[in-house]
């Protein structure tokens, strides 16, 4: 099939090319790869029109069932979403995918919900640059909200924070230890931080919690000087909180949107991927230099002995690529 | 002058050549570099001796004084030290090296003190690596402990924090706009905070700034599983908890040797600076290529305004390092 057929396709709202397409564009084969970024290259004036959520939360937050119980939400009112997941622990846990689309079971029977695991292995910075690509062409399909799911413990998450216009961090009631799992930093990213589980006997515990985090978070920096990180309480069990997070997404979008702030935002985010893409591929560039692979190993060794000093032994391995005109 | 006069005047402790041994290593002509380079190589099995002690804040905090008191409080312990301040901002306000030097005049004084300003001018990475340098050459020249004071607006906090064994955050009382200068992330590389300034009528404010940054703390994941960091007061002008602070140092390094983790993070350190190293001089290589300088304006404008997608523009300017043998 040539580009134009995958194009029409998703234009046409056909969700079997939506799922072909996306296949492509995670698929590692280089030709595949050239057709995927053609079309992605040609759908790209019919994005930027979804709101792009991004959430993120330990293991245990409750992500999965969060979601289901935000997306009954939107759906309610009218907004068709795609979902997608980005889990580079799936690679290890290999089922962690299948226990998602479980427990979103009601999600998943809805007509205007496209649910989109990650694909497993491959480096992480590849799957993020393919949920990137995916996201913009479950944009230019025409969904309304596109959220990008991440498991809070990875590298992943500063990645996602970067590809959407409001990052959710989900936390449970309680500082104790179930919380060390997430990961340094990604409090920053927050948007917002919703403690969830907010039912029951835990109501108190959290309303607690939310008084913690919001004297933690006014320490922070916020990202932006038009938008401090509110935090919420909600409970993915009762729906109570859901539609008060859902509002916040939307006060974020006006009040960035009428500060002029949101419009740049996507652009400096458009150009940091741009130079995160050039990054990666000086990178490998040098990683696949014969004579950085033949003598790596040792200049490693001597500069973790303190044998070496790291600045001389950046100039060594640097000094190859300009004795080779293969990189 | 060559290699072995460097190093010998070193080794015997001569400031002035210790002095000169620096200008070369902030030099930026390639001979001095080359030069400077050997030094540090050779020098490299003196050093690891010193407490390398990071020191940052926001303007107003009170660093200087801080600096001031706690080297008072070294020296009365027996200990001589270097101060090495990397301050990016001094390029602009032109007078602040000046201003911090009159700050510390007692500190000044002391024979056993070595005072460096960073140098103005330059890549801030630049900047660090000469600090870097600077700071195992103070090492190798026997201080017991190197201080290396930064900004704390800057970009530099990060890359201290990765040269340092104790990154301490110095804050004032009061969580309201004055804080919000410290830089994004900032707090999450803190081996511990210090309120300053905790004296007179400030004493109370202090001790609940103490009380709500350790709440924040807690939420925040630590660096290392064997030390939480802690929230002390002091105060520069009486130097009341002073003591303690360098206690905290001490029982830092203490409980990371006997995990066994801190000559790991040192060897970690060293790499990590290796590899920052080197993705410095691939960047440089790239901005370089004349293919990449005359093709980036236009495709920087198209990335911004949407009209091509960050990937595939990213594939188009690493396309254009493969055409060439320059890089």
């Amino acid at each position: 099939m040539d580009v134009q057929t995958y194009i029409d396709g998703i234009l046409a709202k056909n969700r079997r090319m939506l799922a072909k397409t996306i296949t492509l564009v995670e698929s590692t084969l280089p030709e595949h790869q050239a057709l995927a970024s053609s079309i992605v290259e040609k759908l790209l004036p019919r994005t930027g029109k979804a709101i792009r959520l991004g959430i993120t939360g330990v293991p245990g937050a409750g992500k999965s069932l969060f979601i289901e119980s935000l997306g009954l939400y939107l759906l309610q009112q009218g907004l068709s979403m795609a979902v997608l997941a980005v889990d580079p622990s799936s690679r290890k846990s290999g089922g962690s995918i299948l226990a998602d689309k479980t427990r979103m079971e009601k999600l998943c029977r809805e007509e205007q919900v496209f649910i989109r695991p990650s694909p497993s292995g491959g480096a992480l910075g590849g799957v993020a640059a393919k949920t990137r690509e995916t996201l913009l062409i479950c944009e230019a399909f025409g969904f309304d909200v596109v959220i990008v799911e991440t498991v809070g413990v990875g590298q992943s998450e500063t990645t996602v924070a970067s590809m959407v216009d409001f990052f959710l961090v989900l936390m449970l009631a309680g500082a104790g230890d179930e919380l060390q799992g997430l990961k340094k930093g990604i409090l920053e990213l927050a948007d917002a931080v919703a403690i969830n589980k907010a039912d029951g006997d835990n109501l108190e515990k959290a309303r607690e919690a939310r008084h913690v985090y919001d004297q933690a978070l006014a320490l922070l920096t916020p990202a932006s000087r038009h938008w401090r990180p509110p935090v919420l309480t909600c409970s993915a069990l009762t729906s109570a909180g859901i539609p008060e997070i859902w509002n916040t997404v939307l006060a974020c979008r006006e009040k960035l949107s009428a500060a002029g702030e949101f419009q740049i935002k996507r652009q400096k985010q458009a150009l940091d991927w741009m130079w995160a893409m050039v990054h990666e591929g000086l990178k490998s560039r040098f990683d696949q230099n014969e004579g950085v692979k033949k003598n790596l190993p040792k200049i490693l060794d001597f500069v973790e002995r303190g044998l070496k000093n790291p600045s001389s032994a950046a100039l060594e391995l640097l000094f190859f690529l300009d004795n080779k005109t293969t990189i």
